[in-house]
């Protein structure tokens, strides 16, 4: 088709080899260059051209009409990635990464999704399934040779199979928390007694930043949420509707909200205003709204410039702890938001929270990755207590069978196929 | 410097071949695909690399950086073009084609700018140029050989190549103003009384075309200028105030800027409203506004539908020119604005009103070319006129000289050692 609508100066478009370039008329309409590839060194696995015309509207319409006319239709949304994956060029997880690494826009979401690009989180599915299929193998060899009462299957090395396989599902689903939050950004809410100065807080810290700020669309109006890149990290900073006895309703159900979204951030910041608060009692209240389990807090003494205290703007040795939130590892910052106080070591420590969590290789982004890992490992689960209660091999084969076939969807490739290759190739006894 | 920042999977960008594509890594970045090109086949005629990657700003902003830290340096706008130039892969005028092809929103601006970018343009030149060198040619010989009182020059010869060179560039000079006319718009006015319904008109042509119309930025308030295209050609359409005996200061002034913009159009639609005034006088008020030297003026029987002449929308009988109107080809088309009606008339009659004008094959579209073609032509009457006079050669040599520089200012190609080229290059008689 494209030899008839763009004149090559030498050969042709299909008779072109792969993996180079031609210049090339658009007759009457423009000069281009005509990138070609051939089955299956390309990224879809088949024939594919590319041409580059001049960046003019009028050029593109007209060649894309040409190319209707003889018989071709615009691509839709995703079709070349899906045409990958379906001609087994890259698995299902590479194919989710590369949207991933298109949206990115801090330095540890692209690292994630490069990775997963790269394969490496596949790779790591690999040697699950290794094990998996290693497991599958020696049941499948006990029940072929059961009638003829030989046993295969090494027990203990069955058990020790499966445990690894387990922990190693196990490891990657509870990687999704920190992988969810770096590549949708950590939520660190933002606390505080009404004009404490959290929103004060807000725009300070995402003054300096303000080319990579953008509002999250389709957030509620009673909270409200920005995103800013700090240290190569993504935090999703919450503002919420400050706390205190309140006397009427609409400002309870605000209050609620705010609670609600400070229980599900990573970071609580908690602000109290020096001038007017007494610091244990503010501290005490806002550590009532944290979890210590799964949150860390770190208490902004604000309106530094303005206090007292401001003499001392660089020490903390003004607002002692009481021992119990010492001990959870609280720590106090003073800060002016108002004049950008203290905001350098505000950033240093929010990225040093969740500096070395995200310092691991892998880490599962993608819901859909984790329900199936857990899903694996629940199998898994079920495979290892039936094995110590002594069930028959044939029952424990079949959860395995689910395990893999679960563990299968997430990069798209096992098939029960697949199964019987490993199976039969790895026996060779002329059977 | 590409070498050290992509890896590719075979070989180094620096040893691959020209016209080649490699797949490459930007380390811990992206998967890439780089054109190479060597000099001097590529578009500057430099040794050049095109890197794409994913389409992700992280990605870009920081693979930028890199360059960068290696010694990169963004590119100057149009600095590729400028390259190619200075290179010598493309004289002035295609150079300057290539911004007019990228901006081209109409399939004539798209012919002009393509044919000049194709070297369409430069060709003429060339021919022009080619017959200058020739009479530059035939008078140095005379001026070498004078004091061995030989005359070389065929005068005739000498005559016919000056006609014909000014005949070329005159005629040249003279299609810019329709092919300006066509790069920017065709400029049509539309008059008439108050009320008549020029903007409901201006809004009728506009519709069916609502994409591809844009209000040109920097018009003034009082006049609306919209462009759109029809049959391929761009026309810009201007509206303008109504007509009147105005009684006070501001109005007068916004009717005078009407005349003033209705004397620069190419076509001028007068608007008059059929149920309201009489068609004759009205005919004549509007015809006294045109210049039927330079301009085409269509009279828009508007409103037949809620006229008495509504039976009869398809035919103008009930319109009848006066005499001197019909001789200077003045033609009526009935309209209903607001119903759309004879619409389609009014568009055809528009798009032949310039069609013949934009089937020729080479017009001026650049200001700068048109003042060096009329300078150029300018030079040669006057070596016309010195010829027919008998003045010395050594004195039209000059003016030639001059006409050659002012017409290589177009394609930037004319140097004094090209013109010595010539002559020795021709002369060979080992003097």
């Amino acid at each position: 088709m494209l030899d008839g609508l763009i004149h090559l100066r030498k050969g042709t478009v299909s008779s072109a080899p792969g993996f180079c370039l031609r210049f090339g008329v658009l007759p009457g309409l423009d000069e281009v260059l005509v990138s070609i590839f051939h089955a299956p060194a390309s990224y879809t696995g088949e024939d594919m051209a590319e041409v580059s015309c001049h960046a003019s509207g009028f050029i593109v319409a007209e060649f894309l009409r040409r190319l209707s006319d003889a018989g071709a239709r615009i691509a839709e949304p995703g079709e070349f990635t899906r045409r990958a994956f379906l001609n087994g060029k890259i698995d299902l997880a590479q194919a989710e990464a590369v949207a991933d690494l298109i949206s990115s826009s801090s330095s540890a979401q692209h690292r994630l999704a490069f990775n997963q690009l790269r394969g490496g989180f596949s790779s790591e599915l690999a040697k699950i399934r290794e094990q998996l299929l290693e497991l599958t193998t020696l049941m499948e060899l006990e029940l072929d040779f059961s009638e003829e009462e030989v046993e295969f299957a090494d027990r203990s090395k069955l058990q020790e199979l499966l445990d690894s396989a387990f922990s190693h599902c196990t490891r990657l689903a509870d990687s999704f928390k920190v992988g969810n939050a770096l590549r949708n950004g950590i939520p660190v809410a933002i606390i505080g007694a009404p004009n404490s100065g959290k929103s004060t807080l807000l725009n300070a810290l995402l003054n300096d930043d303000r080319a990579i700020v953008s509002e999250i669309p389709g957030t509620t109006r009673d909270t409200v949420e920005e995103t800013c890149v700090l240290g190569g990290i993504l935090f999703r900073f919450i503002d919420t509707a400050g706390i205190r006895q309140a006397s009427d309703k609409i400002e309870r159900l605000g209050i609620e909200r705010t609670l609600q979204k400070a229980s599900r951030a990573e970071v609580v910041l908690g602000v109290f205003d020096v001038t007017g608060e007494s610091f244990e009692s503010a501290a005490q209240e806002i550590a009532r709204l944290v979890d210590f389990e799964s949150q860390k807090l770190i208490i902004l003494a604000n309106k530094v410039d303005i206090s007292e205290a401001n003499k001392n703007v660089n020490s903390s040795n003004n607002f002692v702890l009481p021992g119990d939130l010492q001990r959870v590892g609280v720590s106090v910052i003073p800060i002016s938001a108002k004049e950008g106080l203290g905001l350098d070591h505000l950033k240093d420590s929010l990225i040093s929270s969740v500096g070395q969590l995200s310092s691991a290789d892998t880490l599962v982004t993608n819901e859909r990755h984790a329900a199936a890992l857990r899903a694996t490992a629940a199998s898994l689960a079920t495979v290892r207590s039936g094995l110590s209660s002594g069930l028959p091999t044939d029952l424990l084969a079949e959860d395995l069978r689910s395990a893999l076939s679960t563990l299968g969807t997430i990069t798209g490739h096992i098939t029960s196929d697949e199964i019987l290759g490993e199976i039969f190739g790895r026996f060779c006894i002329g059977k």
